[in-house]
């Protein structure tokens, strides 16, 4: 089994919407990440937590099979987000941010997780992600992730990340932001030549788009979901989807790449469904499934029928 | 071959987007709609213009095999719509409209077009539309659009056109507008009890999206392009490509409707890279058979692979 390395937040959240909020929940990208990359692959989070960590919570992890060597435990409080959705939730503003202990973090990988062949560098300070690809021997597939934040103040140590990824993935926003681009297409050509990298621009609840440098395309819908109580970490659980399966499969070929999107895209639309991990957490294979199945029926046409006539 | 009847305006349209401006150019809900249908079916165009009309717009319709017997020219001006396009093309303003012939539109069929077995109400006021389904000997099949003007000022008489069609095609905007709920799958599930008909929601550069009253759901991402001069008529080409597929197969169930939206996306995308119908009138069926193919491979599993793990 492949285990994935994930490096990232993992956080307190407190999240309004037009219709229900939720006060110091369990959020981060590591989180999401963490809790969508399980279902499909071995996980080692890295990540910092303050001393006001709840213990329910470790071993809430520790019991969906996640691997906690690399996460710090610290003096101080834990990193905090505040955020606000609009009524059209493809749309949110952030209130506030408390670094806290992330301000301290050294990110230092332990000596067992140095040879994990899958890595997602989720959304964190990209000195914090350099410094992790410093550490590690040989990885088979490097993923990525960032944020306006470091796309804005600092863009010279993304851009060295960059260059040293296999796949990047960012939002709409974030790639219009990156090349002052708001044709998607056109983005993706500028982005594309900031590394080797492939490239998946998320577009909320409008689905996903791969761009890879020998200029294929793929492009999915979102599952179309009725019930959306808050969209905090659908990207991130995207990502775990996505990387778990084709960590599992132990391959990232074009055919892989399509379906490990799918299964990203499917994990995501749980996660957005409850606030925090409430959904995510109760995922199992068989409601992964299902969802997939439905997923294929409302997108692709019955495969006999899949011909240009 | 079954023909289609398509009832709605033909223009001059004046359009100013970021990148750059056309002034009185053909335009009009009708137009788009039989120049995309023109590729799949005969066309039979119920439209009022003026004498300001030039004749070898006339020339051009019926060169395409478009059928111009419900085709009124009369005394006065052809009616004028004006529109800006914001940076996010998704998004657009009306700044002059100006009905002139419109408004002694009678919308009588010749006698030749009543027994037309397939049907579009594009947008036009609704009581046209209706004036002209109460014309129609047993039409097969009735797709019926609509816009803001009409939803706003003339929502009963657009209730009664609604319950009388088969298929009904809005854009997300307009589905919003009418259920005044911002999430697609609650509002097309209030959209569907206004009438017997299946729901099709555009989502402009995103796609588009079926709900039938069988709850079956089938979404579509759009096709990826670099180049959007001018969305203005996508959503009636998607219309034009949709219906005249149907018309072509004289079928409506499940797998042709899906099958007819893809030939809709295709070509609302050719639509929108050029002004009024510069590209539309230059689309044939291998050129359009191209990109479908495109398209079927950035949107579809390898059909090997379209199955649940």
């Amino acid at each position: 089994m492949n285990s994935i390395l994930v490096i990232g937040t993992v956080a307190f959240d407190s999240i309004k919407t037009r219709l229900a909020e939720a006060n110091d929940v369990l959020g981060g990208s590591a989180t999401f990440f963490a809790m969508a990359a399980r279902l499909f692959s071995p996980v080692r989070l890295v990540a910092i937590v303050g001393k006001d960590f709840p213990h329910n919570y470790l071993k809430m992890f520790e019991d969906h099979g996640i691997d906690l060597k690399g996460l710090v435990r610290s003096e101080g409080l834990t990193f905090r987000w505040k955020g606000e959705y609009e009524e059209n939730m493809n749309v949110r503003h952030t209130l506030e941010t408390h670094l806290n202990v992330l301000e301290d973090f050294a990110a230092d990988l332990p000596d067992s997780y140095r040879n994990t062949p899958y890595v997602f560098l989720a959304n964190i300070n990209p000195d914090l992600q350099l410094k992790v690809l410093d550490q590690l021997e040989k990885p088979k597939l490097i993923c990525c992730d960032t944020m306006n934040l470091w796309i804005i103040h600092q863009r010279p140590d993304l851009e060295k990340v960059l260059q040293r990824v296999d796949m990047f993935i960012v939002s709409e926003e974030e790639a219009e932001m990156l090349t002052k681009e708001s044709n998607i297409v056109k983005a993706a050509r500028e982005i594309l030549k900031m590394g080797p990298f492939s490239l998946i621009i998320k577009r909320g609840g409008y689905g996903a788009i791969l761009f890879t440098q020998q200029k294929e395309v793929f492009a999915i819908p979102a599952y179309p979901l009725e019930n959306v109580v808050d969209p905090t970490g659908a990207g991130d659980s995207f990502a775990g989807g996505f990387l778990g399966y084709l960590a599992s499969r132990d391959s990232f070929d074009l055919e892989t790449v399509q379906r490990a999107m799918i299964y990203g895209n499917i994990i995501a639309s749980f996660a957005v469904e409850g606030f925090s991990i409430e959904k995510l957490s109760t995922i199992t294979r068989d409601i992964l499934r299902n969802r997939l199945s439905d997923f294929l029926i409302m997108t692709h046409l019955a495969p006999a029928s899949v011909h240009v006539e």
